[in-house]
Formats: structure tokens, C-alpha cells, sequence
């Protein structure tokens, strides 16, 4: 049985809560994170904060609370292009612009929202508590994480330049468990992300002749065929390995033949010899395809790339200890490396220092048990409960904060 | 050799390649033709001919000229969301917005330029020679062609209420093939046409987590694939069928598995049999390719429906020989029946009058002999040559039609 | 209603039965027909034809009877690997062995033991009749029909210099139509046939350990799928092309993926222009999909063609009069071309005559009429009854060389 | 650097060289080891062992040596359907015949011979040294370990009730590794395998009228493809799972399209859990892409299941120490589960005792540097060399034996 859950101060649970629903009412598309940073700033800086924008729509917030250990800690910001179907009564129904124009539904589906509310949360204990500690929080309020754009426009913007270097990092994020748990791997946390495009080139024509084309449609249904063998055939079983073809449009009219199929794959790997493997076996793949099809070469894009997340060992002991003293044995556990990926590893990486990131649960115990699959991170359905998600995680980053503080 | 080409008077060359530019540069989406109508009213008019706006966009213009035989003649007037690439000086740069809210770029993809432009042809033909026939002459400017709603539109307006019925209908279509040349066939001219929309339901959810999802692109790349041998293995050898799967959507972002995916099928038959073994295939296979995933039964709708296009055997060898007089023997060809599709036959169909449909070529020789795949209907890259295209297909409508009246 | 069968005189058929189904009974492969040559030697040396052996197991029966023209006739002999499931009380026990040396079972499946059958009915009742005409009967029993071996075989043997040439060669086949009934086409008749041998080239390894091979298995999948998008995609509808991939061969062990897979395309097509491109995109496709693998190249080995067969346009027209005449009117009819194969055309050609091939039906109407597609030519259930099956191809075979003689 | 490697008498050294190359060029196909049976009984019985037969040509050999611990060690006898391509100078040349009575090549291609010779090695070994320990040594010269068909013969045959039982039981195993070098898991030492047989149903008939079939081969070609997707969509990243079509058989002539095609399927898993999913995903894909093509059912039949083989905790700790003691620790390394599979698991499980399980290299450097993926088990290319490897097998199977003994 689990011990009791962490409780914060009524007023404190009372105010997160309405934060918590108005980010989630609001999210915003990566990189245009404008008014969440606004709100950001304004309630950083009415707890007495130092805020300053790095990187466009990016915030750190710093408590400078005399001498002693200056100390990371990450939230990121931006919400997905998802359209919400949680039915809940502060459900966003915003919208959004992609960067190709595309007008879209937003959602924030994979709760970044409670890692904002929380790190507010523990910025408050902090600031509450702060005559029992010396030192400096630097509360960094990243944007454009689903993008794997944020942690770089921050430090293009000179992150480290602008506020005091810590000499470790933290960050945590919401995962589909039990509400009220936490958990963390030693060593690789969250895999390495490629993102690629693939634009077939095949050759237009009136849909009753497909003897005049070279049709894009199927040379692209055969290569999404053909890449699955990638990953069941050339991959050893050991090999932790994803490929995932999201994406593809093509065509306007169901009579006419189009000239291209555009499909974007995403790949995720803990191993740098396996992400080579998989990216050659992409290229390989559609090339040969193409050619089975008497088409040009397709042309194959690198979006964006995500590095791998990876647990200092030393400190990751250390955090688990605190996590246990904090929460319980019980609500604490390890974790197996995850496919998930994350550009919170450049942040920590930019400057040698270590960092640690850490899984807190989001569901009910009745969720979990359905028989049917448990909505996950970016589902339109994926509905935390606030309690206990929202108290676990403040006290998780208030107290792993705290505990390095002097 | 061919025998010379035809010419027409000067002026109303000059007049005609004026007009086939500007309706080339300004095309309209299908049942959006509200300048083209109101152009052709105008022109018609200005000629004499009584119009009535039918089925929206429709424009019927009627010449009543003395006792006589009533001949109906049909123009189609729409353009397709095509991207034209030509080159061309009078390209079409404008753009239309499709039923779902999508901005695309438009063309006249498909020659009903052309088609307007030699209806109008041989409508001042027929007005100038006026003195030397007697009957009633119907012109009917038919919209929306490509999504096979025009005719039914103006059917349902009560056309053959509102203008007199004809004897018999005829129509022509712009080919690839050499300028100056027409072909027709008796019995089956065009195929029928059957256009689906396949709506593939799976599970969506994270990128890097497929095992808590249903891949919805992975399964329509199987469901078009496996489509493929319903074609190739499934029909005889001489069961004329063509089955295209010309658009395909599903996604927004490149790591979030979507729920669904759409894509449609076209599929183009002569013979109502093989039309159904192939309608029942696709649903056969659709849904067994989903349970193959574990996924919901998908949903197969019908958009539109084509008849089939037969050529009257009499009326169609009194065609050919009017032609043969008309443009000479070497210009005149017959013709295997086509996969495209068309919805003239329900015109004459509705009243129970023949029908008699031909093609008139608009490349020069030297495109045809190109290395590479010619042009076809609906390419972006479809130029057909102004002459001899405008004058043949001017004279042919003129002639045949003429050749009807008393 | 259909005109009353036709009779042959009641010794005759007896006779006929008797050895239509000891033929049945006793198929040997192709060029092994070594009984079968035997058998029709001692029949038609005991009728007073002057049999000669060419190319092996071929015979041919000549029966020169005064001046005359010289009339051409071919039955094939040879039986298919086929296990007979028809449950008849003759139905073949026999057994075979392939030239690489595997033991089959054999049976008359496409029907030559009616073709030698009503080849000797004719030679009977042209024996019989002799004094009614003038001229020489050339009876030609082919073997090695379905290997495309015995009519090469035969000619390489010196055909044309060891019997009077033909002036004109005639030819019939069983079909899955009603019995009874005869019918040809003119023009084209049966199609070109090409079979080729496809080696794939893998790396074999433990079952276990795909990641250390190249796996021929799903390599050779993927090539057969593929394979069916050329016939979709890249033909025009009106190009009738069969493309089957009837034996695939790969692996002895379930957990050893094997060094290689072997399979054999069958292609057939009326029109050489199509027969190039399906042959063409064979090589492009397997080549293609074995680069998609990392794959050494494939090897793909013509095994065989079948020419086309042609049924000249007037000879055929004077046929069809002559079954018209003998059969009635109602049990005559025209034939589309048809995507079988046949090596008859290769003997006419190569003496520059005409030729002319027809069918007769095998099959009652009540198992014509089942619901269940009816077995076929080549299919282990393909079951003709004897009448009025043997009656009309002797009659049919009698009628039209006796039209020819003197 | 490695420390130098062990070293057995020079006689003994020669014997086993003799022996292995015998056993090598001689290879027997599972559960038909009678040369190999008798061959084992001879040197047993001459180095003073008791020998019984059990489950046909599995032999015991037991050591008594006073009062004190019952220590067991298993080694394989089979040889595999491969046909060696090695180019040694003892390569064999034998052929067997499976139980389908296909006659084949047989090789020692997965190192059974070394793991006979070692364990002959081993047992001269413990007779020479049986002064300096008391118990009894039980060997089991297992058959049949490719087919999963031998452990089980032994113990049906009553195995543990026909010799002592040991306490423990060992088993090594030859690698593609190093030579001189051994390894070891702790836990899941090799995966479950699970062989299945498949029974495509379609209709048979002529190659070139697909239309009247129901093709096998691309039925069977869409389900090889289609069951890759369940590997690489659905699992996670991190289940490991190999799923392998290795047979595949249909069709006797090209231009016959068969009635059905059969092939075989090999799946290893390291987790019940997966290894149902895959099982249950398997039986749905075959299905639903026979109603894909819609054919009849096909059969999957089980042929036989492998047990997880898992080395006891603390037994393979006690192990590794010994052999590190007895090799030095450079030569020793830990092991992650491995994907192939064995029937050994049996052995120990049946009478409720530890297992242990290692491996031992037999690839020089120069092999294993190669630029080419090295021939690996299975390989018709696999050729040990013969020393350190039979020294450093014979040694470990000695040392970890002996280890155990008072």
C-alpha cells in the first residue's frame, strides 16, 4: 500500500490548480509561447524573481538568496498542434499557426502545463522557505521543446551568458502513471530523435491513366511498407529501435494523379551505432524504392535531431535519495531508458555540468486499469488528474532543489 | 500526309484565341463558375442566343431559327485545382477555394478552355450562316464536370423543362493527341467512374510509443498496397479497370501518431460487372487489412458516381463521316474506348436521346514525339497549341451540329 | 435452344471412349510421352497412315490419298504435374519425375488426351471416307506442349523436310465451355508467354539472428508484391498483361534463414510493345527491391517464350462457316483473345503458312451453372465428360481439314 | 591484453583434434545420431564411464567416484540441413534425410561437435584427476537440440529415473565470439522460441487466368510482409523479438498458380507477455489477410515450443568466478540475454534444479575483424578454429564441473 500523498498548502493547491487550468485552456504552439511567457514573467516576478527573456518567448527566473550553490531547474512551455477530446470543462479549444501557415486545433498533450504549474509550485516553497537556505535557483522556463528548437534558441541567445551557471540541472515530466509516483533511469533516460522528410518525386497525370505517370501514392505506400523490414529485419532484437511514419500527404483531387507524396519519418535509438544503422537503412530504402518505380531520387530532409537524455549517475543517486525521503519508498521507482526524447540534455551538456530528469504520474488508478490502452503523452484524450500529479511533482522539485541548496 | 488544315475566318480566329486566353488565365473550381457564366451570357447574347442560367453556374443559350430539328451540343466550363506549370504568358495564376475551406491554385488542366472556346466557335458559325439552316440550336454550358455534379445539377433545375429538348446531344473533348486530328468511337466511349473516400481509424498517441497505438499511416500504406492485386490479380486480363488512389492524408506533426488517416480511391470501369467485383474488392480488402491491424472497421464512402459514356452506333457513323467530309479522311480515326470518365451521358440519357461523343487532339508533333511521357490531361505541364486545336474542334462542333439542322 | 449434338457412329464411340480414357489414365510429362508415341503410332499405322517419329516423342501420320492439297493438323500429348482430384473411376494414379529429378504426380489437366482423342476420330473418319476426297492429311501429335519444348523440338528435328509440307495448319483446344460448343477468334488468339526464373541472392544465419543476414524470405515477398504494382499501375487499362508468380522455393529449416529464394514469374501478353515493358520492369523491380535489402543482385533467367498464336483472317472466317455448317449456328461463336499460351503458332510460321486454332467446351451446363468458380484448364478438378465433348472435336476436326481437300 | 591461453596434454590435445575433425565431417540430422550415439558410448565406455541409451540416440555417461555431490553437464550431438561451404579439409560431405523425406546436405554448422569433443575432453579430464575429488559426474549427450525434440525424448524416456540426479546442471555452447574468450548472462540466458507452420489456402488453376484463382503466393507474399509490421509497430522498443520466416514452399510449374503455399515461422522471446502478443498477432494477421484475398482460413500449426533457458543467480556467479580463476578475467565477460534458443532449460527444470549455460568463442581476431559480417552459427560458412577453442572449452566444462565435486 502506498504511503499518504504529499500536501501543500491549501492556498498554494488552490492557486496552482487555477494556474494549472488556464496554461492548460491556453496552450501555445512551440516557439510562440508569447502570452505563456507573459504570464510566466508576471508571476515569477510577483514572487520576487529576476526574470529575463532569452531565446524569443523563453524565461529564467532567478532567486539570488546570498552566497552558496547555484542551482538548475527546467520547465518547458509549449503546447502540440493535438485537438483536444478529453471533454474536460478546461479543455483548450484555442488554435494555432504552423510554420507552413496550416491553422490548427492546440492542446497541451503532453503536459508541459503541469511542469510550468509545478515549477511555479516549488518557486513559491522556495521563496517561502528561503530563510532556511542560502544560494541561487535559476528557474529555466524553455520553450519549443516538441520542436527540439527551445534549449537551442536559449543558448544561441546566450542562456549561460545572461544568468548565473549552475553547477547541476534538474527537470521533470509528466508520464502516464499512477498520479502521485515518480520515477527515474541511471544512465541513458530518453533516446536520441531524428526527424526526416521524405518528398517522392513521381511524375502527375489524369487518374484513369496511370500508364502516363509514375505514381507517387504508391511508390510511398511501398516504401512505409518497406521500411517496417528495417526495424524487424536488419535491427538485433537487443537493439532499441523506432520508426515511425506520422505524416503523409498527397494529392488534391481524387482524380488526378500528383506529382509528389510527402511523408515525415521519426526515429528514436539509445545507441549512436543503431541511429547510424537506422538513418543509412531510411536512405537505402526509399532510394531503391524510387528506383523500383522508375522515379527520381526522392529527396530525404533533416528536420531536427534531439539528443540523448542522460542520467549522471552520482547525482541521479543522490536525487533518488531525496525523492524517497520526500515521498516514500513506495511512490518512487527506477525506469528502463525511454524511447520518448528530449532537448533538455543541451542545456546541462552546454556548460559540463550534470543533469538528472525525472518521470511523475499523471493518471488515476482506474485509468490505468482499463482494459482498453491508456491515452498517453500526445493522445487527444491524455487527461491528468491534478491530485495528487500537481502536489508530487512541486514537492519532487522543491525538494530536489532544495536539498543541493546550502 | 495530312491534308491541309482548316482555317477559319481571321477576325474570328483573332477573336477566339483572345477569348481561349483569357478563359485560360481566369479558370474556376468545379460549381464555382460564376465569371465564366456570366462571360459566356454575355458573348452568347451579344450573338443572338436566348441563355438561362441552369443549375447555378449552368448557362443554356438557345438559337431559334425557323421549323426544324432541335440539336443539342454541351460545353463544360470548370477548371482543377492543378498548380499550372507551363511557362505559358497567359498561365493561370488564380486561385479557388475547395468545398473543405482549402485555398489551392486552379487550371484549366483539362481543356474545357478549349471546349468553351469552340462552343462559342461554332455558335457564331451557326449564327452567320443562319439564312441556310432552320431548327433550334442548344448550347448547353455545362459546370462542374470534374466532380460529376454539373449535369445532375442542372438536371435537377429542371434543364429539359426549362429549354427545348433535343433530337440528340453531342459534345466534344480536348486529348494529347496531334492537333488537328479527331477520333471517336461506337458503343463505349468512357468509362464509368467511381470515386470512394476511405476513412482508416486507428489509435494515436506518441511517436516513439507504437505499442500503445494503432498506426493509422502504416495500415493505409498496407490497404494501398494490397490494393494493387486486386487489380493485377483479381481481374482477367482483358477486364479493362483501373483503380487509382490519388490522395492520401493523415498527420500533423512528425512524432505524434495520428488517429486516422484518409485517402481516396478512383476507380474507372467499361463493364458494370467487372465495376462491381471491383467496388466489392476494395471494401473486402479495406476492411480485412484493418483487422489485420486490430483496428476499427473503416468507413468507405462514395463521393460521386460517373455513368458510362456509349456512342449511338448510328448516330456515331453519321458523325464520322460528317468529320471525314468536313477535316478529310486523314484526320478522322477511330477509337478503343477510354478510362476517363464524364458526366455528358446523363444529358441525352435523361430524355432518352442518343449521344455522340469525340476527341480533338491539341499537340504538335513534336511534343508527341518527345522522349518523355507526353503531357496528358490534368498535368500541370498540359499545353495544348492554340492552332490548328481552336479551329478543328470549332469546325467539327459547327459541322456536326449543322449537319442535324434542316 | 442449342441444335441436337452431333453423333458419330456408335462403334466409333466406343472406341473413342475406350482410348480418351486410357489416355486419361496414363499422362506422361512433357517429353517423356514416350507410351503416348507408341500408342499413336500403333493406332494410326493400323488406320494406313505412314507414321514418322520427329523430335523425340513427336509423330506424325501421314495419309496421302492421290493429288491434292496438303492439310495441316496438330494434337499436343503431353500430361501437367498435376495430382488429379476429380474422383473419376479413370482418373490418373500415375506418376512423373521432373528433369531435376523430383517425383510428381501427373495428369491430363488442360485437356490433350481429347485433343489426341478427336485427332484420331477425324484420322478415322477421313480414313472412311477417302473416296470422297484427294489430297494428304498431315497429323501432327506434338509433344512438350506446355514446356514450349516440342514444337521447337520438332522443328529443329527436321519437321518440314521429313513430311509434305501443309498449306495451311489447323488446330484445336479444350476450354472450360459448355461441351458441345466450338468457338475462335480472329486475329489474335492466344497470347505470348514468358517465363522467367528469379534467384534471390540473401545471406543466410540463424533464425534468431536476422541482424547477421540478408533475408531472401521477406526479400522475395517484397518482390512479389511489388510486382503486382506493374500490373496496376504501369499498364493502360486496354493492355491486357497476366503477370503470376506461380512457384516460390526459399529454406529447408524453420530457424536457418536461408542463403537464397527462387521463384518463377509467368507473363503473358498480346502485343509486344506491352511484353517488352512487363519484361522490362520485371528486371527494374526485383533489381530494385534487392538494392533495398543491401541485397547482392538477383538473377533472373528466361526459362521460355510461347509465341503468339494467330488465327489468319480469312482462313478463320471460311472455318467458322464449316463449324457452322456441321454444328449449327447456335453452338458457333466468337472468342476474345485469350491470355493462354500455345507453341502451335511457332509450326505454321515456320513454313509461312496460315493457321488457324479453335476451342471446344468440355464442361455440362449444371457445372458451368455452380456457384462456385468452375474448374479450369490446369486445375486438379478439371473434369470434361466424354459427349458430347469428343463427338463435336472429332466431327469439328473432320469437318474443316476434309472442307480443305479435294 | 590477454593472458596466454590454457593449455591441455599434448596427447590429450591430438586425440581431440582427431576427434572433432571425425565428428565435424560426420554430422547426423537431430534425433537420428546412431553414428554419433555409438561413437560417444565407445570413448565413454573405454575412459570408464557407464553409458545408457536413452531417448534413442541420447547417451549418459556416469563417473561414481566415492560418496559426494551429483554434478550434471549436458552437450548436444546434431548437425544441421546445411550444406557446408567452409572449403576445410574435413568438411563434410554427408547428406541425411528429413523426416518429410527430403534428402539434404548435412553440417555440424552451430558447433554440437565441440560441444561433444569438450565434453570428452572434460570427462577425460575428471578420470585423470578422480584421485582429487569424490561424487558423480553425469554427462548427457543429448540429440536432437535443433528440433526441441531431444531433451524431451530423454526425459519421456525416463531420463532421471534411469541415472542419478544431479544437483545442478551445466551446458556451454560454441559462439561467434573470440576463441579463448567465454561469457555469460545472469537471468535470461537465451529466449523462447516457438516454430509455427502455416497453410496458406487458395484455388489453384492456369497461370495465365489469375481471375479463376485465388493466388497462394502472393497471399502468402502480403502475409510475410504484413507480419513484419507487428515486430516493428507493435512492440515496444525495448520487448525484444525476433520474428522469422525462414521456409517457404508453394508451386510445382510456372505456369500453374497452386492451390496453396506453406511456410514456416520462428519467433524468440525473452518475456511470456510478448511472446503471447506476437503469438496472437501472428494467427490474426494470417487471418485477416486471407479474408483480405478472400481465401479460405489458413492453418497455423504449432511444431514445437523451446523453453527460457535461465541461469540461477547465484549458481552463475560461482561459475564466473571459477572460470575466471581457471582463464583469467580478461577472458571472461558478462553477456546480455541472447535471442537464440535451446532445449537444455529442460533438463535442470524437470527435476527442479539450477541450470547454467555459457557460451565459449571459436572465431580467430581476423575473422571477427573482417569487414564482412562474420559467418555466425548456422552459417554454412562457420568454421571454429580449433584452438584456443577446444582447449578453452574442455577446460571451462572441467573447471566448473570439478569446482562442484568434494
Amino acid at each position: 500500500m502506498m504511503t499518504g500523498v504529499t500536501t501543500l498548502p491549501e492556498d498554494l493547491t488552490t492557486d496552482l490548480h487555477d494556474l494549472y487550468r488556464h496554461l492548460h485552456a491556453h496552450p501555445e504552439l512551440s516557439m510562440q509561447e508569447s502570452a505563456t511567457a507573459e504570464l510566466i514573467e508576471e508571476r515569477m516576478g510577483a514572487l520576487g524573481y529576476e526574470t529575463t527573456r532569452i531565446g524569443g518567448t523563453g524565461v529564467v527566473a532567478v532567486l539570488t538568496n546570498g552566497e552558496g550553490p547555484v542551482i538548475g531547474f527546467r520547465a518547458d512551455t509549449d503546447g502540440l498542434p493535438v485537438a483536444e477530446a478529453t471533454g474536460l470543462d478546461y479543455a483548450s479549444t484555442d488554435r494555432g499557426t504552423l510554420p507552413d501557415g496550416t491553422d490548427v486545433p492546440v492542446m497541451h498533450a503532453c503536459g508541459h502545463d503541469t511542469h510550468m504549474t509545478a515549477a511555479i509550485g516549488a518557486a513559491t516553497l522556495l521563496q517561502q522557505s528561503r530563510e532556511s537556505w542560502s544560494g541561487t535557483v535559476v528557474l529555466v522556463f524553455q520553450p519549443g521543446e516538441e520542436t527540439a528548437a527551445g534549449a537551442v534558441a536559449m543558448l544561441e541567445d546566450g542562456l549561460w551568458d545572461k544568468v548565473p551557471r549552475p553547477e547541476v540541472m534538474f527537470a521533470q515530466h509528466l508520464s502516464a502513471d499512477l498520479a502521485g509516483t515518480v520515477n527515474l533511469s541511471t544512465g541513458p533516460a530518453l533516446a536520441m530523435a531524428d526527424s526526416l522528410e521524405v518528398v517522392v518525386h513521381g511524375r502527375g497525370g489524369h487518374g484513369s491513366r496511370p500508364e502516363s505517370t509514375i505514381d507517387p501514392v504508391v511508390l510511398a505506400a511501398h516504401m512505409i511498407v518497406r521500411l517496417q523490414s528495417l526495424v524487424s529485419r536488419e535491427l538485433a532484437a537487443q537493439d532499441a529501435a523506432v520508426l515511425t511514419v506520422a505524416t503523409i500527404h498527397a494529392g488534391m483531387k481524387e482524380n488526378i494523379i500528383p506529382a509528389e507524396a510527402v511523408f515525415t519519418i521519426n526515429v528514436r535509438t539509445l545507441d549512436e551505432r543503431v541511429r547510424q544503422q537506422v538513418l543509412a537503412g531510411i536512405r537505402r530504402i526509399v532510394s531503391a524504392e524510387a528506383a523500383a518505380s522508375g522515379a527520381p531520387e526522392p529527396e530525404v530532409r533533416e528536420l531536427y535531431t534531439f539528443p540523448l537524455v542522460h542520467n549522471d549517475e552520482e547525482t541521479s543517486a543522490a536525487v533518488t535519495e531525496v525523492l524517497v525521503a520526500a515521498l516514500g519508498a513506495d511512490r518512487v521507482s527506477p525506469r528502463v531508458p525511454q524511447m520518448g526524447s528530449e532537448d533538455f540534455g543541451a542545456l546541462p551538456e552546454a556548460i559540463g555540468v550534470p543533469g538528472v530528469y525525472w518521470f511523475f504520474g499523471g493518471l488515476p488508478q482506474d485509468v490505468i486499469d482499463l482494459p482498453e490502452p491508456t491515452p498517453s503523452n500526445h493522445s487527444p484524450f491524455f487527461a491528468p488528474v491534478l491530485e495528487p500529479t500537481l502536489s508530487t511533482a512541486t514537492t519532487a522539485a522543491y525538494e530536489v532543489i532544495r536539498s543541493r541548496l546550502g
